[in-house]
C-alpha cells in the first residue's frame, strides 16, 4: 500500500521549517543612534535577555513539534478531509506560535508579564489539543494507519500526547499568578518530551 | 510517461509554504511603551482582532489554494510554456495575498472597510481567474494530461472551480455596499471547498 | 552514471522560492491614522503604482531566472569546487535582488529615477555575468556534464544566454538617461526569454 | 542499511535556505523623504557599505555551512536523540547569525565596532563547537555512520573541523582590540573552506 501523504508532510515540513526561521526577524539590532559606544550597545543587549530566552524557547517548541509531527505522519499512510484540516489546524498555529513569543519577548519582565505567559502556554494549550485530535481522527480508522500497526504502537503514541495536555493547562492556569513558574513548567515539559522522543527513536518497533 | 512536472510542483508547494507563512509577520506586538500593565495589554489585543480576522482567512484561503493546486497537477503530466506561466500567474497571485490581508486587517474596521474587502475579494476573483486558466490550458490538450484519464473526471474539475468564479465576483460586487456579507461569503465559499475537496479525495478513481 | 547535483538544485530551488517570495514584504499596507476613508485608501493605493511595477517585474524575472537555472543544471551531472561556488555567487544575487527592487518601488517615480533603474539593471547584468560563468565552467569541462549530451545542445544553451548580457547591458548604460526606456527593453528581454524558454522545453532533445 | 536521516537533512536544508535568505531584509531602501535625488540616493548607498559587507559574509559563511552539513550527514545514516538535539543546536545558531549580521551591519563603523565583531565571531565560535560536537557524537558510535566508513575518512573529518575552532577562539580574542584585523581572520577562514571543501568533494573516497 502506498503512502498517500507524502505531500501533506513535505509541505508541512516547509512550513514548520519557515516558521522556525521566521522568529529570528524578532531579534532586532539597535537603531544607530540609540547607542554610542561598545559599553552601551552591552547594556541594550543585555536588556534584550527576554526577546533571547522567548526566542530560545520557541525555537526548540517548533523544532520539538517538528519531530512529533514527524513521528505521527510516520503510522498514517491514508489521507482524508478530517486529517488534512487538523493537520491545516496544527500549522495555522504554528505558524502563529511567533505572534505570542513577541509578546512574551516584549512584555515577559513588564507588568503585563502574567497576561504575556497565559497568551504564550495557551498557544500550546490549543497546539497539544490540535495534535491529539489530528492523533484521535487517524487512531480511530484503522484504514488511515500505517498496515501492521500494533494497538500497543498506537496507545503509547496516545500516551504520548495525552500528558502534555493537562501539564500545559496547569501551567496556563499558574501563569496568571506566577508566570516564571509556568514558564519554567514549560521548559521541563520541553525537556521531557527531548528526551522521551529519544527513546521512542530507538525502539524501532514503533517508529 | 514519465511525470515531467516534478519540479514545478516542488517550487510552487514551496511558494504557497513560505507565503502561508509570511502571513503571520503582519501580527505585531504593541511596542513596550504603548501597553502599561496587563489589562492594557488585553485592550490591545482586542482591537486587534481585524488583524486575526484577516490572519486566519488568509491562511486557510492559501491553504484550500495548495489542496486545488495539489488536486489540479495531479492530472498534469507535461508541461510547456502556457503551463509555465499559468502557474507562474497562480504563484504570483498567491505571493500578493499577504498585502491585501494587511489592508483588510488594518481597515476592515475603518471607513475604508468597502475598498480593502473589495480589494480583498477581488485578489481571489483573478486567483481564481487564474487557477480557471491553468486548468482550461491543461484540459483542452490531452497530450499534457495524465494518460488515461477520464472525460468525465476532467469535467468534475472543470465544474469545480467554474462555482467559484461567480460566487467571489458577486462578494466583490457586494463588497462596495456591505463588506461584512461579502467577507462572509468568502468564509461560506472556503468551507464548501474544505469539504468538497475531501469528497474528491476520497473517491480514488479521480485522485 | 548519478546525477551529483541533486541536493544543490533541491537547495537552489528553495532559495529561489523564498527569494520570490520576499519580494512581497516590500508591499506595505499604509498605517491607519494616515488614511481616513475609502477615497484615500485608493488615492494612497494608486500612488503606490511604481511598488506594483517593480514588485511584478523582480517577481517574473526571478521566475525565469528560476526556469533557466532549472534548463542549465538538468545538463550538469557533477559537481566540483567552481560549480558550488559560481551556483552560489547566483544565489547570493537572486537573494539580494530584492534591495534593487525596494529602490526601484521608492524612487522610481522620485528625481533619483535613473540611479534606481541603474542599480536595478546593473544587478541584472551581473546576474547575467554569474550564469554565463556557471555554464562557461560545466561546458568546458564534459566530465561535469550529462554523458551524452551533444556540442549543438551546449551551443544552444550557450547562446541563450549570451543574448541577454549585452542587453543587459545596454539597458543599464541607457538608464543613466532614459530610465524608464531601460526599463522597458528589462521587460522585453523578460518576454522574449519566457518564449524562447517555452521553445527549448518543447524540444525533447535538448531538455 | 537504509538511510534514517532523509528527512533531518530535508528540515535542515530548508532551515538553511530561508535563513540565508532572511539576511536580505536588513538591506533596507532609504525612505523616500530622505533623498532627494540621484547624487543623495549614491551617498546614502555608499554610506550603507557595512551592511553589504556584514550581508556578503554572513551569505557566504552559511553557504559554507550548509555545504559542510551536507558532507557530514553523508556519512550519517542512523540517527539518536544527541544526533537529533546537537543537529537542533546547529540549526538555532545559524538560524540567529542574522542578528550579529544586524549588529555588525550597524556598529562596525562605529565606537561600538569591537563589541559588535566579539559578538559576530563569537557566535562563529559557537557554531564552531556545535559541528564538532555532532561530529564527535556521530564518530564515536560507529552504528550512527555510513556502513564501511574507513578511520582515515572519519579522521580527514575530524581534522577538517578542528582547525575551525582555534581559528575562530583567536579571531574573537583579537576582535575586542582589532576588529577589523578579526573580520579579516573570518574571511581568510571562508576561502580556506571554500577551497577545501572542494578538494573533500573532488576526492570520491571520502565523500
Amino acid at each position: 500500500m502506498e503512502k498517500e501523504t507524502v505531500r501533506i508532510e513535505n509541505f508541512s515540513d516547509a512550513v514548520f521549517a519557515i516558521a522556525i526561521t521566521l522568529l529570528v526577524l524578532d531579534l532586532r539590532a539597535p537603531e544607530i543612534n540609540m547607542v554610542k559606544n561598545g559599553a552601551e550597545l552591552l547594556v541594550f543587549l543585555k536588556s534584550e535577555w527576554t526577546t533571547y530566552l522567548a526566542f530560545t524557547l520557541s525555537f526548540f517548541s517548533i523544532f520539538i513539534m517538528w519531530v512529533n509531527h514527524h513521528k505521527i505522519f510516520k503510522q498514517i499512510y491514508s489521507r482524508n478531509t478530517a486529517i488534512m484540516f487538523s493537520n491545516g489546524l496544527i500549522l495555522f498555529l504554528v505558524t502563529a506560535v511567533s505572534y505570542p513569543t513577541a509578546l512574551l519577548a516584549r512584555f515577559f519582565n513588564s507588568e503585563a508579564s502574567s497576561i504575556a505567559v497565559a497568551i504564550y502556554t495557551g498557544i500550546f494549550v490549543l497546539i497539544n489539543i490540535s495534535y491529539n485530535l489530528l492523533w484521535f481522527i487517524a487512531s480511530h480508522n484503522k484504514k488511515l494507519l500505517r498496515p501492521g500497526i500494533t494497538d500497543s504502537a498506537i496507545k503509547k503514541i496516545t500516551n504520548n500526547y495525552l500528558y502534555g495536555f493537562p501539564t500545559y493547562l496547569i501551567a496556563f492556569g499558574i501563569s496568571f499568578q506566577f508566570p516564571a513558574v509556568a514558564l519554567t513548567i514549560c521548559m521541563l515539559l520541553l525537556i521531557y518530551w527531548a528526551l522521551s522522543s529519544g527513546k521512542i527513536n530507538m525502539n524501532k518497533n514503533e517508529d
